[in-house]
């Protein structure tokens, strides 16, 4: 910045205008190849830019004698002419890294000798339905037939169901250099964006993403009901296969999340990426950790020129929502024209906020002409239980039961509950306290009768607060499981509520947890204001009516 | 955004270039009026820019005639062309109030009538020293001598400590219109954005400011170390003052919080301002509330051209830390040339990011030759306790002590500590506990003997977990207390530990807080591990090298 290198950009749709966003905040000059009034060019006044093509050979010449180091937004570019300016000015990635990725084909198979996990595939040596037809005897249908070149948003696949769609097939793509894919059946798409320096490789965490007429519509950051094993195993998947790859600069790299929770490779960019926006609000400069949960929602083409503004207009009164346009004028439908990110202290929450948008967005799709079928439904994040109940035995349920409910039905947090015996399962017990924290519990509740030795094992596992619940058994009224479960030794507490009492046990978890949510708290806060009501207002008030004489014999 | 109205900007300093940075997200063209290649034009390529300045009437008029709507992103513009144009184009504020702002002398005035609280002043009806001294005489000494007009970044203020000071004063400001405040004395600088809408006047939380050399050093948002009420009564101020003016806009109000807490106006800008930089990253467009703790450092010029730059290159190894360079070319030393914004999940973790950038800051200024005093210091917040610990009785603190070294001395955490009997000072008692969560408690400690109803009676009276420690008093062992403080109604429930247990309840207080805290739930870990580690290696290792017997007769 203070030696202010010029960047040159192949392209300037929005992937350029992003970054010369950023460029601008730390007064990076940044010289951009595209036609006039390109979207990036809008935002950067200076005599520095090239009109023209990136896949124009003489432009991107021409580009190079601008600036000191050339990069692109988009892998479609004249890679000869960047080999060719290589020997003037730094090109990153290096030209070989976007010559590999811009055809699809071979980058899999650069891919593939760095043991990256990817659905197998078949070249076409030739585009005839006999060549298609014997590929689809080694895959098996459904395949997906791809365009190794120019491929993007959709466009350059299709869908082979049956050796019947085989002419349909090569019609739809013919002229095309083409492979086939076997077919992936995942149940989750993940990407993750993936940052090559000099000396290092490094990812931003594990996004999920949603797509939608084959383009993405949504992004959810971090990926949501993924464990924390399957996030770490996405990045260094990511990170591998970028560190194939030659030089410096960002990528994006979408996955497949497959039933057996395995991560397989879906395409890898060159460029900053759609599943990246996210970070603009939810990470820093400096730091590839998510601030905030975000949920990045595009911005589409609607039937009319302007109709995707209504979304924009509804973005202004969403919570939390940062609106992008990018200043492509009038939309095509289907086209790209902005997005919002919703960032907030939950992915609940992020969720909750931008639902009205995500209706707005459908109910524009549903009037395009060129669109049949059903938006992309996202379902909801999964609530990770906050409150786990466990019980020594099955006899303890009917004494939980008050609080279980209270907890379901007053304060909407649905416990985790499950018979684990510290006796009869001890190594069951064990694990499961012990891993309670990384599942996302922030508090144990534990009954337990007689010898109740449940509660405190159970807190001798964990490192969370463990609420003990003594159990009245059969002989000494409940002291036995009272003193059993309070006087624990010192270096392991249980915070013990009075025998059978699961009501205190369940109010003193929303306690715990309110401490730390406002939302909970005003719950508490409310529960308490209740109990003053109806002892003060209704009983109180009726014993002032009625006397306490007439009021005792209807008791 | 879609009707595209243009707005024309009076000036394009770095405020004007943040505003076109949020416009251009908007798709919202921005007309600039300033000198060709002013940092906001940089940002913004089209041909509906004016050359010129915002103090030239006819340039004024040439703007207007580009535009939909005026807007000015300084005080200090020709407001007599913004008259006339307000015939043809939307001003926004209005012309009269941004005339009104602009002479501070009138500001105040026009404040007064509105009741808005603020420091005495008088006008200087001739610039004499007669006339100063027989004022000097009104205020007392210090006294602060302004310049009506042209005040901005301490340029236009003299600070007159006694008579002596007056001749050098009056030739400081000569020829300019004068008045003369009274001296504040305040223990800390607020800051309020105002945003006025057609219907409405909405405000962001209050923020701390830290001036040095007269100019903006430090931004914390929200401000540190001070109560609810204090933000709240600021918010209120600033939305009083700026609802006495006409017109749309941003505004930041400025203000002093005086010792006993009152706040008084200190000014007010009718534009966005240095103190609003935070919601970039710390806001969200649509909503005024502060998503995470953000710290603003500017970046000032230093003694060579390229100075401030490494404050810039620091910056890039800040966690959380967002750049903003403002593109003024080679800087002088004291001039704006850029800011960073830190934001954190705690306002004690941005401290900790951006401490070692303010050094960095801090060193570019002691360089400078024009600098003969110390940096500005803002102390670190007051880490607000977040455990209370309440005993019946000094009786028995000796029980508590244990319980509070392991929290102090282990975990770093500081609990409030006090003495309220449920019985001898039940008022005190009810109120401590009702307003332990609005200080920031969460969680109470209450330790208590024999008819031991402080825990319950606190239970009854906060939202918090409340942990009972029951004490063994000189009869009943102890289990009088337990049973007090245990058995409590459904409804209110605390969390018991066993007999004279404090550690158990500090380690509790622990657990709970780590529920929602990573750095407290790994102490608790580690604790669990050394508790483990003792036992297993150093006990049991030495009682399977000297044999129990050996053991047992050193014990």
């Amino acid at each position: 910045m203070w030696n202010s290198p010029k960047v040159g950009v192949l392209g300037g749709g929005q992937l350029g205008r992003m970054l010369v966003e950023s460029a601008n905040r730390l007064n990076i000059q940044v010289n951009v190849l595209d036609a006039d009034n390109a979207p990036a060019k809008q935002i950067s006044a200076h005599d520095g830019h090239v009109t023209g093509s990136f896949k124009e050979h003489e432009a991107v010449r021409k580009l190079a004698k601008t600036c000191d180091v050339v990069t692109a937004e988009i892998e479609h570019v004249d890679t000869y002419a960047l080999e060719e300016i290589s020997s003037e000015v730094k090109v990153e990635p290096s030209w070989q890294a976007i010559r590999t990725i811009q055809n699809k084909f071979n980058q899999k198979e650069h891919l593939r000798k760095y043991g990256i996990p990817m659905a197998e595939h078949r070249e076409l040596l030739e585009n005839t339905p006999a060549e298609l037809a014997k590929i689809g005897e080694q895959l098996g249908y459904p395949l997906m037939l791809k365009s190794k070149t120019m491929a993007y948003d959709g466009r350059g696949n299709f869908r082979v169901n049956s050796k019947d769609d085989i002419p349909e097939a090569l019609e739809a793509l013919k002229d095309r250099p083409l492979y086939a894919e076997k077919w992936a059946y995942f149940k989750m798409e993940l990407a993750v964006m993936v940052v090559k320096t000099k000396d290092a490789v490094l990812s931003y965490p594990t996004v999920e993403t949603v797509q939608e007429d084959s383009i993405c519509k949504l992004v959810y950051a971090p990926a949501r009901n993924v464990s924390d094993a399957i996030n770490q195993k996405a990045q260094e998947l990511a990170r591998k296969a970028v560190a194939a790859f030659d030089g410096k600069g960002a990528f994006g790299v979408e996955m497949f999340l497959l039933e057996d929770d395995s991560v397989m490779l879906c395409e890898i960019a060159s460029r900053i990426h759609n599943s990246g926006h996210y970070t603009i609000e939810g990470c820093a400069l400096s730091h590839l950790e998510i601030r905030q949960p975000s949920i990045m929602l595009n911005i589409i083409g609607g039937a009319a020129p302007d109709t995707h503004l209504k979304a924009a207009e509804a973005a202004l009164s969403i919570p939390n929502a940062s609106i992008h346009l990018y200043s492509k004028g009038a939309a095509k439908p289907g086209r790209k024209m902005g997005h919002v990110t919703v960032t907030a202290p939950t992915m609940h929450e992020a969720e909750k906020y931008i639902q009205p948008l995500i209706d707005v967005v459908d109910e524009i799709r549903s009037k395009r002409s060129d669109i049949k079928t059903q938006p992309a439904k996202s379902g909801p994040s999964k609530p990770t239980p906050t409150v786990a109940v466990m019980m020594g035995s099955d006899s303890d349920l009917k004494t939980l039961v008050p609080g279980l409910k209270l907890l379901r039905d007053y304060f909407g947090i649905e416990p985790a509950v499950d018979i684990t015996s510290a006796h009869r399962t001890p190594t069951f017990m064990a694990e499961y306290s012990a891993s309670a924290a990384a599942r996302g519990i922030k508090v144990i509740i534990a009954a337990a009768g007689g010898a109740a030795h449940l509660p405190g094992m159970a807190a001798a596992h964990t490192v969370l607060p463990v609420i003990g619940v003594p159990v009245k058994g059969s002989s000494l009224d409940g002291v036995d499981s009272l003193y059993s479960i309070v006087q624990m030794p010192r270096g392991v507490p249980v915070a013990t509520v009075g025998i059978n009492n699961s009501i205190n046990a369940a109010l003193l978890a929303a306690r715990i947890l309110g401490a730390s949510d406002p939302a909970i708290q005003r719950k508490v806060e409310a529960y308490a204001e209740q109990a003053r009501y109806e002892n003060m207002e209704l009983k109180g008030t009726k014993m002032q009516e009625l006397g306490w004489e007439k009021y005792f014999e209807q008791m």
